[in-house]
């Protein structure tokens, strides 16, 4: 059906339909000039991030339900990385014309979706038109307690670093994604050569033969096997709020945090930076899932490299004191990968062998564009 | 300067030089995963708006300083309408490549500009490229005690209707904006005629003659004689904090009220429609500025529709009791329109003739697209 159809008064009236605010802090939700929200108590995080299309993400390779779960989990992921707990969500849409109202239907399925995992209302947002691609602006807001938030620059000298699940994963998906691309696009020129020379010699049975052949390009299906996994990490991320609460509960403080969007080299520049100190990080350490490290190889990839500065991963990063090392120890999936030093030696890597080589933030190479 | 240049980290730090936050219930600003932001014994207002360039500006009329201070108060405004105070906005950004480091300073001196009016505090965001044009996602946080929120539900019978300032200038502005973009682009046209004619006839003389010409289109200068205050409405509105003061110390507190983003039509059917109740808007009481009507003869269009359809008035409508009535009439710069019926009756237009016409909410064509 075509936004047209319904208009914007209807489009909106439409996706309220489904959602139902279910926390207690919201006061008001989509409806009004602003959305209203009451913590008791509380400071009021806020987070906002801009994907654009072609930019963030590729409609060739992520549908809009995924999308949407994705772009939601990740802001999401910036509210858990000050140990604070995600509640209301924002959602502004530019709208290129082709989209359906289908569309729209799917990605708020998706944001349902997200939201519902971590109980966070949909309170509000935007709907335009756009006269190309489309644009999505998803701002969340959480609460934490006042002596709970963690911020970049709290790492102190000695304090354990530590990074949850593995990285590079969601950057080794991508490479596949886009190989996958490739190939189909490359089916798609040579078939049409072909037809284009067929044409040329007006030659009917050849023209009939590359009818048949064309439905197989149709029905292309990517080659993911043994990549389940890493295709995943790529599509859909998820916050690391399970993290948050078992921390928590094991009487862990992070003394610094931040979640891994750009790659873990330049997040740990991040945390140094702001607080002021050095840090060595063992490559032997950094947790590395085993289909990342296959289609590294595959790809003839620096396996470090990709965790360092492949990006998506939205894991948390976080140190601890060094007294918590028995603690952290204990708890599964985190990974305690080096330690905190004085600002003046510096933010290193220490290699398997034995060799030290400085850390640089690459950052994620779609913001280069 | 090229962005590459400096890069993204470059930029954020070239921003961030000259953002300082002023606000007490500013906690944290820019740098962190999150903002953090405390308001005492208060509720948390939200409100966010995506502006796509093309849809809703065009940076052939508007400056990058311009255009920022308009998106801002916008947003603003919707705090306002809510009878609260902006604190804190968030700005997302995705810029097409044509955009210079020194685009995104003017974009921001306008942006502060906007912020110190109402002291409001950039505390974060996000810059990302773009395939395209300029998308702006802007969000507006602000504070409001639990009994002074006004929301557009609670307007009753015999409530009087009032409207801050005057309608459809906003609009008028445009059309003047949109006829000097015409005439511009028509001599641009004329004078590339000519050089083509000049040109299949090799005629050397004319061609010279041309060149004089063209720096004169160069320095095209748009006619706004008479018509500065409607182009001012257009360019650089402003939202009405100083209303939302001066209500306070007058001590009324307005049962329903929005800003009027869409044209009075639309924010009145709003109010209607959440307040079930119906309203009699007197066509001979909405005020008009001079030259809104002037420009209306000019352009031959009926003055009532666009102060009733136009839009981007950002002006405040709201209801108040009707003992009320003389503490309003005593408020310079507030008129009483109309009042509010029973939910049966309808919303109705009474013209200076005598006749009632439904109210029809048109909405911003800019939506339409």
């Amino acid at each position: 059906m075509e936004i047209k159809e319904i208009g914007e008064f209807g489009l909106i009236d439409r996706i309220k339909r489904n959602i139902k605010p279910s926390n207690s802090s919201t006061v008001m939700g989509i409806g009004d000039d602003a959305a209203v929200i009451h913590y008791t108590d509380k400071e009021t995080l806020v987070s906002s991030q801009l994907f654009m299309e072609g930019v963030q993400f590729d409609l060739t390779y992520i549908d809009m339900e995924h999308l949407a779960y994705k772009v939601a989990m990740i802001t999401m992921s910036n509210i858990f990385a000050m140990n604070g707990h995600p509640r209301q969500l924002t959602v502004s849409l530019g709208l290129g014309k082709r989209f359906k109202v289908e569309d729209i239907d799917r990605f708020y399925a998706g944001l349902n979706k997200a939201c519902a995992k971590w109980e966070v209302d949909i309170v509000g947002g935007d709907i335009t038109s756009s006269y190309t691609g489309l644009a999505i602006n998803i701002t969340c807001i959480g609460e934490a307690g006042k002596d709970d938030i963690v911020y970049r620059k709290g790492a102190n000298e000695t304090d354990l670093v530590c990074v949850t699940g593995d990285l590079g994963a969601a950057y080794m998906g991508l490479q596949i994604l886009e190989r996958e691309k490739t190939v189909y696009y490359q089916q798609v020129e040579e078939y049409n050569n072909k037809v284009k020379e067929a044409q040329s010699r007006k030659d009917t049975k050849r023209f009939e033969a590359l009818h048949r052949e064309r439905s197989a390009i149709d029905d292309f299906q990517p080659d993911f096997a043994g990549k389940e996994y890493i295709i995943d990490r790529q599509l859909k991320p998820e916050a690391r709020g399970d993290i948050i609460n078992r921390l928590r509960e094991a009487g862990i403080r992070p003394t610094s945090m931040t979640d891994i969007s750009d790659g873990l080299a330049s997040e740990l520049k991040q945390i140094c930076g702001m607080s002021h100190c050095g840090c060595r990080i063992y490559e032997k350490n950094i947790p590395i899932d085993y289909q990342t490290a296959a289609t590294c190889e595959e790809f003839n990839m620096n396996l470090t490299t990709a965790a360092l500065n492949g990006g998506e991963d939205y894991e948390l990063l976080f140190t601890v004191p060094i007294g918590d090392h028995e603690k952290i120890e204990n708890m599964e999936g985190i990974r305690q990968i080096g330690y905190i030093t004085k600002e003046s030696l510096g933010a290193y890597l220490i290699t398997r062998d034995g060799n030290e080589f400085e850390l640089k933030a690459q950052g994620w190479p779609a913001n280069k564009n």
